[in-house]
């Protein structure tokens, strides 16, 4: 579209904490992009649905905040969570509810070593760890069922039901298969642990094989989530595409950012592959109250996952400016302009402005 | 007790694959310890309870199979789970069970960079890495709970149950508790999912919270199951002590073993800190179809299992002997007599030849 056209309209949710430096930089590289873009345009809409304004209004998303959501074309997201709220109040009153009611069934996670930044494997170069996990993101262990019986008392019980549903795990499967399918090696590890979980995670494999017939170009292999963790940090060089429920990739997708250099640098896309409503952009990072506020949190986990959005609502039309701005992230930490956690002195502000020069650059 | 006096008895399980070589090797050794030490002895009697079997017999263990067990002072176990049975059906056929039928509720793993063996990560030599994880063993993850649903249709519905009660946490966290307050730094780190499972977690955080006021001495922390995979790898100086529940621990236990070089030198003990019932002692490696019979197993995993069965039956006594084995694994590995896992040539044999060897100098 033609920078007349009606612009993209994404709704920003900065968060707590880090949440909010981090989203701030992010839309300052946005309107960058796009301004040297010129052939695009955002529309940014705040919301300012945090944990502060949860203690003083006893909400954190008003009644219709799904139909206001639904109204655009992408979510950009912070951070939430803050210590004098229960994470458990904070996550189910904001974060999770969303991924839930937009059928952001998918959460993709990319994760390799950024040129210029270093891994913390002493066998591991950039070449040996480049991986999509696709985090199944709509059920599993976070379906939020279970309770307390005797409560208060020292026999009190408490469950927690993990649900897998055949639909939900056939779409993840094939969304799966399709990632691999899209990359050079073609290939995809399934994770489980349906030696311990015998009801779920055995439908989980079942279904597997049942897709993995229409993919008979992609070659897979399955680990349990356990031994994974054994493979990911000893042969990082022999994975590529890794499927995984939605504790197990939680899990799998903060360890693969660790093994990258920083949690600080990666993005999480939680999709709605159907496009019935708008996807969500995030970061994989909490909140960080320990460097709230300071203005020197890693933007770089914010501007991939906002390259991963321009790239998303672009459909297909957009690749140019998302290439040039993960071209301009990486320039800028090839260059030494980097945080605390890469190794860096450099601050949010400098890096932002770092890479908004860059865009300048290379498109 | 004297040469004279009743041997401790050990039911072996040597299971399936490697697991079958490794028994032998440890076997081996703790016969040496105890001719070298000349104090005690042992009678260790053979299960064959096996996936093998159980394909010719339809059964892992007969019917009185926890009654024979039940005789015995300790329990050695090699590995189980086999291509040809899936291994939902062998682990709840042999491991699972006997893990819950002989209240073996806690399962201690710990790591550390063993003499002369290279750890994976740049910034971490022997001294940053020396935890212990506190395995929940009884319940939660693994509770067994669950079912399905419009089975063989497309809208199949799988459960798994996660089963928290007061009283499992309770104990698992004084024994948590216990292990930090009896090592030098006294400090432990809890983990949770609490801001995602918001019931089970809640009363796993809420019961220690409770513990924790008996034990004003212990230093702790909490961590989300998540940024702890990156604490491990990112700062393993900052860990001592970890507690956390069934499939947490297991999901973090074989991360700690690659971080420390490999899993095949990680060892596993199933306790029952009442004694009621013989605890288990096991490698946390499990049958590795791929080098099964081979004879090239690394038995170092094996070897600090039946250390840590040494100094459990010992009951304080054996304390010596433990010590010795351990001093012993220790000299050969940095003598360079390792398996292939740990960038050696030698195999099992030599290595456990090597071991006796040792245990004839030290102690
Ligand atoms: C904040 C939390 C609920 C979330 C999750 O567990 O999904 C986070 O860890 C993530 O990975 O996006
Ligand atoms: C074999 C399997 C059931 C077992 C577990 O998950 O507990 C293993 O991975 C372990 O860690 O001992």
């Amino acid at each position: 579209m033609s920078s007349t056209e009606k612009p993209y309209r994404i709704a920003c949710i900065p968060g707590d904490g880090i949440g909010v430096d981090i989203t701030d930089a992010a839309i300052q590289v946005l309107n960058k992009l796009a301004e040297v873009a010129g052939n695009f345009k955002f529309d940014f809409v705040h919301f300012d649905w945090s944990s502060k304004n949860f203690k003083e209004r006893g909400w954190y998303m008003p009644e219709d905040g799904m139909e206001q959501l639904k109204k655009h074309d992408a979510i950009y997201f912070g951070a939430v969570g803050w210590p004098d709220v229960p994470d458990h109040i904070s996550l189910w009153g904001l974060i999770l509810p969303i991924r839930k009611s937009m059928n952001q069934y998918v959460n993709v996670r990319p994760t390799r070593i950024l040129r210029g930044t270093e891994a913390p494997l002493k066998k591991c170069g950039p070449k040996d760890l480049d991986w999509v996990i696709v985090r199944e993101n709509s059920e599993g262990e976070y379906a939020g069922q279970g309770g307390t019986t005797h409560d208060h008392t020292a026999y009190a019980v408490a469950t927690e039901v993990a649900i897998f549903t055949a639909v939900g795990i056939d779409r993840i499967m094939r969304f799966a298969f399709e990632t691999a399918r899209s990359r050079p090696c073609k290939k995809l590890t399934m994770v489980t642990k349906s030696n311990a979980q015998r009801h779920g995670m055995v439908l989980w494999d079942k279904i597997f094989h049942q897709v993995a017939k229409d993919y008979p170009d992609v070659e897979w292999d399955k680990m349990l989530v356990d031994a994974m963790t054994v493979r990911m940090v000893l042969h990082p060089q022999t994975l590529d595409t890794i499927v995984a429920t939605n504790l197990h990739a939680d899990i799998l997708s903060d360890l693969a950012a660790a093994l990258s250099g920083s949690i600080g640098i990666a993005p999480s896309s939680n999709l709605d592959p159907t496009r019935g409503c708008p996807s969500m952009f995030e970061p994989i990072h909490g909140s960080a109250p320990d460097i709230a506020g300071k203005g020197i949190a890693n933007p770089v986990g914010a501007f991939w996952s906002a390259a991963e959005m321009v790239r998303w609502v672009g459909k297909g039309e957009l690749e140019e400016a998302a290439d040039a701005l993960m071209l301009a992230i990486e320039n800028v930490t090839e260059a030494g302009i980097r945080t605390k956690d890469l190794g860096g002195d450099k601050n949010t502000k400098e890096v932002t402005e770092a890479v908004c020069k860059e865009i300048e650059k290379v498109l």
